[in-house]
């Protein structure tokens, strides 16, 4: 499994990848390998590299029916249930027989983020040069390497051109960068609270988080066991971001300022009281047990470093090709009114310049009040959004 | 200077306290003692408290004119150049002769707050019980024993009913709480992007901040030693208080996506390379140089713990008899659009407050975009807010 495959090498409906049999009720996970080497958009190269993906539905006999989901900053490619592991996904009541993303009628590759630490490679991995993990040595990856990561994904399991690219938060953005470093690889794509360039404001609060990971004992300077990692940096880098990730108005209707159930009097003062904060240390570590430290710091710089203007000198010189005939059909980009990370404005400028790219898009401004994850949690309406996009 | 000197003690316009002698330039850091015992909001006494404040102008001979002036979570009373201290305070620009709030006419008192660590009492003092420091053993304080000590204090200084009460951020809380305990205590007051009752979300915040600092292995559980204070946890927590008092669009404008100046290629990816993370770390290194870790710990909690309607079961509640006669003759409640911390639905509510009351009561919100913090930058709106509404 260590080659690429050739696009055209097999006859329509076959599988490309050995162990990769679409069907709908989800297969995965697997890993597909990229091509070796996997040069990177900062300088070097990856050796060997993978990408972790969970597919639901089948693709059809003229392969024209996939959709390529990137993830946001910390899923793993487990977006929805699959007989391998039945629990639900981070999509959960998206992706299915008859929901918005339809397995009925679509191919749904979810990805594993290169750099991440699911099954694909990052910082985590061992190096095939050295038989140690990578840690710090691993390269920089950039949000381009991500997008391009998740294109030879696809590429690998026989699928020339997708019907969709889509993704939320990072994932938006990963969608953003794959118009503009092949703007021939999907009909139509679905922007959702992503951005074409991280804000000061964003690129603050991530390297805070950064911060309490790098500045507790236990990083290391990147060297910490697997079982022994930073748990106590990477549990204030959590409830950061699990505060942007959310609003103040949310939190107001689901907290307030309801205190922890039986809290004694006279407990510490320090201790939690408040609701809000039972909800963040549950946030936190549920996250602890899973997410690589040196991933989670790799990842999140990416995010910091991305600039779509990279590419040609602004947004919609990036994204021109992706006007061009054979390009972008149709391109929905989503925000949300509430969202404090990426606000609403960043979405509108992703539109702006698809539009003046010349692609037909739709730029929808959502009213919920969750904040920048309000993906995962509003379900009506972004599922009523999705369906009468991708009907 | 142990005891505390009765209000009508002495005759008009001699100073109550050895050592406070009001000039139009500015006296101080000077400290007063509280009642003593002075018994605290939520259980317990100190004995042998005191406040350090600073003040500007001269007490008139009615007594009349005083403004008390509370801070913020993290300032000294050093609000402007003194005599004694010749550097700037942190509202140069609002006190002074022919200033907004004019020394010319008015004699302005403003207070470090019980519990911090610029000369009043707080976890970083020596416990007169044990010779030793509290750190903590120092007992839990309110934003209402601030409030009152606030009190005593122009009380210690020969004032019976101050001409305003004032204050922004936690300050703006200190005055709203003042005239819950104290309706009679001042004709006017001026609340400025403070808040009746933290929010969820402000809560939270703040439980991040404090679990860097307590995370640090160099706080000791609180038995730091000064020269070696948990340095790390203060300077996340510091530079994620400074996000929280800015606005992403202040920060779109004034810092983008610029590089910091001079920065290498091939530069290790994790070290500040956005002019954004250098400015972070510059307000961190000022903070954590001057303030003490316990007392921010304790600050911080009582903020997280204030809710008016503790006082009489709702805000209106609590501030009815400031509509009573001998009340507040008027009240001016400012709040700032792009408050990310204390959102300007907060002070609408302290408007409302004080309106249900029957208080004079104005509202204003301003259009700033330098959020929680606009007050200390946005100069012009405030000064035109406050030379109004003083005059």
């Amino acid at each position: 499994m260590a080659q690429t495959l050739k696009a055209d090498a097999r006859p329509p409906g076959t599988p490309r990848v050995p162990g990769v049999s679409p069907s709908e009720a989800g297969t995965g996970p697997q890993t597909v390998p990229l091509p070796d080497p996997f040069p990177l958009y900062r300088g070097g190269a990856l050796s060997g590299a993978r990408i972790a993906c969970e597919t639901w539905g089948r693709l059809n006999a003229a392969r024209d029916n996939a959709i390529l989901l990137f993830t946001g900053l910390s899923p793993s490619a487990h977006a929805a249930a699959t007989d391998a592991n039945p629990s639900p996904g981070w999509w959960q009541a998206m992706i299915g027989p008859s929901l918005a993303i339809d397995t009925n009628r679509y191919f749904v590759v979810c990805v594993n983020s290169l750099g991440s630490c699911f099954g694909s490679t990052g910082p985590a991995s061992i190096d095939p040069a050295t038989g140690q993990r990578y840690r710090l040595d691993f390269p920089e990856i950039a949000v381009e390497d991500i997008a391009r990561a998740g294109f030879e994904t696809v590429r690998a399991l026989g699928i020339g051109r997708l019907a969709v690219v889509m993704g939320a938060s990072l994932g938006g953005s990963l969608a953003v960068a794959f118009a503009a470093l092949h703007p021939q690889g999907a009909r139509r794509l679905v922007s959702i609270s992503g951005t074409a360039a991280a804000s000061p404001f964003a690129i603050a609060l991530r390297s805070v988080q950064r911060e309490a990971v790098m500045r507790d004992p236990d990083w290391l300077g990147g060297h910490y066991e697997p079982d022994h990692p930073p748990h106590n940096g990477l549990r204030v880098a959590r409830k950061l971001g699990t505060i942007t990730y959310r609003s103040a108005a949310e939190w107001r209707q689901r907290f307030g300022r309801q205190p922890i159930a039986g809290i004694a009097l006279g407990a510490d003062q320090f201790a939690p009281r408040f609701a809000v904060e039972g909800y963040l240390e549950a946030q936190a570590e549920r996250f602890i047990r899973i997410y690589d430290a040196n991933c989670y710091l790799y990842l999140s710089r990416a995010m910091d470093r991305f600039d779509l203007a990279e590419h040609g000198g602004s947004y919609a010189a990036a994204l021109a090709a992706s006007g061009h005939r054979g390009g972008l059909e149709k391109v929905l980009v989503l925000g949300v009114e509430s969202d404090l990370l990426y606000p609403i404005q960043e979405q509108a400028a992703i539109a702006e310049a698809f539009e003046q790219s010349g692609v037909d898009t739709h730029f929808r401004r959502l009213p919920s009040i969750e904040g920048h994850d309000a993906f995962l949690v509003d379900i009506p309406r972004f599922d009523a959004e999705l369906r009468a996009f991708l009907a």
